[in-house]
């Protein structure tokens, strides 16, 4: 007998998952016994259950080999969880049986509820409202169920669910589809699963509480998540966090091109869900990856190895092939990967393993390996710079026993990662045994830097404070309409540099704010209302006489203008777009973009959650497609990214702080050889086209 | 009894690859007993040659088991393949010998020659010296051989290689690691090798002689290109268009990352070796992909399957899953596939054969497939919009014998490929059965859209004319320095529009030209010796007025100019850099950018080789990264394609027909509503610097 009582807290709704994932008995209802019906297809999966002991309840009121009702199921024995295999339209009165006859969770495969539109939405909430009286926690619906390997409860329709191993990687996908496709490829990796669910339609379960259920399952090592859209970021941002503190989370985000119509304003349209999701996701400590291929390589290996807390870890690539190795290496610079130089006293040691004709920096190109590969392993990972081991070799048996080779070269808190190229049962093996013996494998170079680029990546998400911090104070009361002057203003209250200026009522003003200042200046409309200046003739620049100051006024008077600003002009520089603005999924967020029409077509954006800390923040710029733009290209200024991330820490405090502001932008932001400084800023609050009054609107 | 005898030309050289591929008999030399040996292992995998009936001779003058030399090999049977596995020094006499024993070809697996350096290189000269003198043909050195598996024949010491199956996919491969790398990775999904070659050193044989070889080969379907270095950019070129036109060539070039030191000149900087490697593979008709996975993806498929010549094929994506449907689709987009609104008739159709509530459009959700799956991919792939099919679906055979429908669902001249999710052996042999009836398989979503992206790529390649064109008559005898008036000459000759100008000798004929053109004019510096104009206060823009015109004819004054150019002002646009340049291993090249540090620092860059037709060129924008801002970006122009192509390609015609012109760049060529209109232009030729001379230095 399998599984415990399920808890109920004192409103009698069910406490935990323990109902759906380590029921003492299931009962099918809908039953079958017509082979291509789910209701047959979910009962053969099931075997494995009752063949443990689980008391397996097959329901079918039409069928008289069955259970009449799920009422008679459970006066048979335990029946903790219901499979409900009964088209939509029964589903609400049947998870009320179910639930009367005490089963502590469902799940629901069909589909035809809230994402088939028209009467499946009132279906949904009808569900829906029976979780709400009954307290029974319902998996999906719209989904192919969940795999418990463990237990031997392979809670699916689809056939083959039988060979999924038990083991130490865990799947939490949004579609039931992709559940299994996970489970199945990482199967074939050769890893087990510990458990696998499809989430669905998400009416009780979602992924956060699977999240949850995980952080204190045994049998998971390492978790991997598939998300294709969030209903609650800040939610699943803590779920994450929290589980990945101590177990690796790898999550692949759906919808990189489904990107939609382009949004209005200048951020909005380069902050598509997919960055901000994949951004907060990151954020919360896990490793994002590209694909379903990537996705197995990382959570295998971090379901194996996992390295310890370190900012930029080193990588010691050696290869027994120089070819594959190159491949090895042209991958792990793509990921930014540090390759870097051996210490002396290696390259000393490898001198003595290695005949003269290898090269023997990093890569280290072993030849064809002997017996003393272990000793080369060992050699390498004791470099001081080198924090992760990626090793390439093509299965040589005759020539070295590469487990025993691979297990002896091993150094403490050094993760090791093995590419083993060929084929055939002992290859398998092989690489089964390297697993077991903690070295993650895979089976090509391309393999090989996904893993080891995911241990780089976890390490580092590792090495951030994760502990509360302390916001620094910031202005409260943001409010109201915001011309540039008052932006300004309040970015020089945040500590953030701008220009000099004056703002000026007339031209007597502009004329001693231009001898104030000296010239050149830039002259700009001041108007609150007028979001894009330089469109509308708003905007003069380089202005040093008083002949050119009166030219440019009397335009910005024809384009409308009540008052000006003059402003001194700042040094030619880099120009970067910074702003904070509230995500509808994810709340107050940080983009870090490049200036210029061409970062922006390419969405080469840098996306944080607020609040951040300002070495969190000092990460961005880093991450951007162009960063190498703010590091002296042709001999222009070198950006200190601790002051970018002062900065746009600071403004997600002011965000956090402040419910009735909007946005804030700083466009540009120049990156100038004396530092980074404000050209233009856009506020926007709640009340800004609200300018006659001081009330805020009630909305 | 296995070969032929082989074929030599008048002057002794052994015409074409059979003695190598096809012997009729093999001596080892340096064979040996202790295992572990390269000689060893290579005696072991050529067991099966002998056992088919080849003569194999092992020979080690040492053993007194074997044959002592190579003639006394020749002696016992034909030797027409010498496998040399003896150290470095001792390879030039041991080559020479088996050329005299009538062996018509030879591999050296070892390294030791020019890739060490020192004593090797003289090694390498030698062996290269032999293979003059006899005309014996040689594979390596640095090789670790070939796979023949049609003839039995693993000419390699790689254990494992006997596994490698008979089938049609060659693998050449630079490295002889990644050919087995590669040749493992294609059996374990599910192929068959042809041919597997690694190329190594290539004293003599290089990978033109087996893509050639391939050409004729009746095995070979498909063909798989691993792309190290090009010593020949031309002869390869030539060879991969040969080969493409009748066998798809899937090609991967290393090295996007190991780009070296920034180069001096704009587009020099952008054109790194493997850019221009990988356009010019494109250019000749290859399938381009990214990493060893993608390429067993793509030949895979390629080999099994091949859309008719098609400029844009459609996909049509059907999947029984959802969440592995959508990330196909979302792959899909990312290679900018196009995946269109099937017709209503096909809509029809698919309403009669799905329940309302699946999804009908494009992707085509089947729901889980019942036995109408066949009939759902035949309404699909007979859509008008539909040349290939991309299909999706777990492993059920209880609802639907996937293979039947696969099958039935057939329309002639449109490929199909079918993801299979699942685990084990009845799996396996499943997506075997859909390759053996030409259905292209993959084993996830990642996967089917690589091999679809291929498949699209390959139809793209057939489409373009291949036949020789006649260029256009261009300006020849391009010559001498060249200002900018002078180089917009040049570009108004190639009817290229220009902006109204004059070149100024002093300031009275600035004035006039100021009147004549009407302000506001651009003015310029003009003088060939100066090519970075704005750096040195060289350029004003804007001039409307005398008094501003003389107030910047002073700044060009100070800046040291003798004459001026004047020249009206364009309308604001979209800046491209169009160059053309002599790439030191391809020749003749087109580069297109868009203006901006940002797209350079992005090495957003489209490479064509030169001479090409106008139609090809027109494809250039379009793989821009940033080709969204030539497309009306924030109502902007939009550009039309075939007047850049046909711009482009008169630079290149240009170019091609003036030897001594070394590089033209229109820099920038900017986008208006009006067209595209050059507003700068450097010509750089052979004798720019010998500004006082008309003759051409002989160099």
């Amino acid at each position: 007998m399998t599984g415990t009582v399920p808890r109920r807290d004192a409103a009698g709704r069910v406490v935990g998952l323990s109902a759906l994932f380590a029921p003492r008995g299931i009962a099918v209802i809908g039953a079958s016994r017509s082979p291509g019906k789910l209701g047959a297809s979910l009962a053969r999966s099931l075997g494995g259950f009752a063949a443990r002991g689980g008391h397996l309840a097959l329901v079918n009121g039409r069928d008289d080999t069955m259970y009449p009702s799920v009422m008679d199921a459970a006066d048979a024995g335990p029946v903790d969880l219901a499979m409900i295999c009964v088209p939509a339209a029964a589903c609400p009165p049947v998870l009320a049986d179910a639930a009367r006859a005490g089963a502590g969770a469902a799940v629901i495969c069909g589909g035809g509820f809230a994402e088939a539109g028209g009467a499946g939405v009132g279906l949904q909430a009808a569900i829906a409202e029976v979780v709400a009286d009954t307290g029974i926690r319902l998996l999906g619906p719209n989904t192919s169920g969940f795999l418990a390997p463990h237990a031997g409860l392979t809670a699916s329709f689809v056939p083959g669910v039988a060979r999924v191993r038990p083991g130490r990687v865990a799947v939490v996908a949004a579609s039931g589809g992709v559940n299994h496709a996970l489970s199945f490829l990482l199967v074939e990796a050769g890893h087990g699963i510990s458990l696998a669910v499809g989430i669905g339609n998400a009416v009780d379960i979602s992924t956060p509480d699977v999240l949850d259920h995980l952080a204190t399952d045994p049998d998971t090592r390492a978790v991997a998540l598939h998300v294709e859209s969030v209903a609650d970021g800040p939610r699943l941002v803590d779920a994450v966090r929290r589980l990945s503190s101590h177990k690796p989370v790898v999550a692949l985000v759906v919808g990189r091109h489904d990107v939609g119509a382009f949004a209005a304003s200048h951020t909005g349209a380069l902050a598509t869900s997919w960055r901000a999701t994949r951004a907060a996701l990151t954020q919360a400590g896990a490793v994002l990856v590209d694909d379903e291929r990537e996705l197995v390589d990382a959570v295998g290996a971090l379901s194996t190895t996992r390295a310890r807390a370190t900012r930029d870890a080193g990588v010691g690539i050696v290869t027994a092939q120089a070819g594959p190795g190159l491949l090895v290496l042209d991958d792990l610079r793509g990921r930014r990967a540090r390759v870097p130089e051996l210490a002396a006293d290696t390259r000393s040691t490898l001198a003595t393993l290695l005949p003269p004709l290898t090269y023997q920096n990093n890569p280290v190109d072993t030849g064809r390996p002997g017996p003393e590969l272990g000793e080369i392993l060992r050699a390498v990972a004791s470099d001081p710079q080198v924090g992760v081991i990626a090793g390439y070799a093509l299965f040589e048996p005759d020539a070295v026993d590469l487990v025993a080779a691979a297990q002896s070269g091993r150094v403490p808190d050094v993760p090791v990662v093995i590419g083993l190229g060929g084929t055939g049962d002992d290859v398998v093996a092989a690489r089964r045994a390297l697993l077991e013996s903690g070295i993650a494998v895979a089976t090509d170079p391309r393999g090989v830097a996904a893993a080891v680029g995911a241990l780089i990546v976890d390490a580092r998400a590792l090495s951030r404070t994760t502990g509360t911090r302390t916001p620094q104070p910031v202005p409260t009361g943001v409010d109201g309409p915001h011309d540039e002057h008052r932006a300004k203003a309040l970015l020089d209250r945040l500590g953030i540099d701008t220009p000099p200026r004056r703002a000026c009522h007339d031209r007597a003003q502009a004329h001693a704010a231009l001898v104030e200042l000296g010239g050149p200046v830039a002259v700009k409309i001041l108007d609150a209302g007028i979001l894009h200046k330089t469109e509308i003739g708003g905007v003069h620049l380089g202005v040093t006489s008083p002949a050119a100051l009166d030219e440019a006024l009397d335009r910005l008077d024809a384009a409308g203008a009540t008052r000006y600003l003059v402003e001194a002009m700042s040094p030619p520089g880099v120009d970067l777009v910074l702003g904070a603005r509230r995500d509808p999924v994810f709340g107050p967020i940080l983009l870090l973009g490049l200036g210029g029409t061409t970062a922006e077509a390419l969405s080469d954006v840098a996306i944080r959650l607020a609040p951040i800390t300002p070495e969190e923040a000092a990460e961005m710029p880093g991450e951007l497609a162009g960063h190498a733009l703010l590091d002296g290209w042709r001999g222009g200024p070198v950006l200190d990214p601790a002051s970018l991330g002062r900065i746009a820490a600071r403004l997600g405090d002011l965000l956090v702080a402040n419910a009735g502001l909007e946005e804030i932008e700083i466009n540009p932001l120049r990156l100038t050889p004396d530092g980074l400084v404000a050209l233009d800023a856009v506020v926007l609050t709640d009340t800004t086209t609200d300018k006659a009054s001081d009330t805020r609107p009630d909305h």
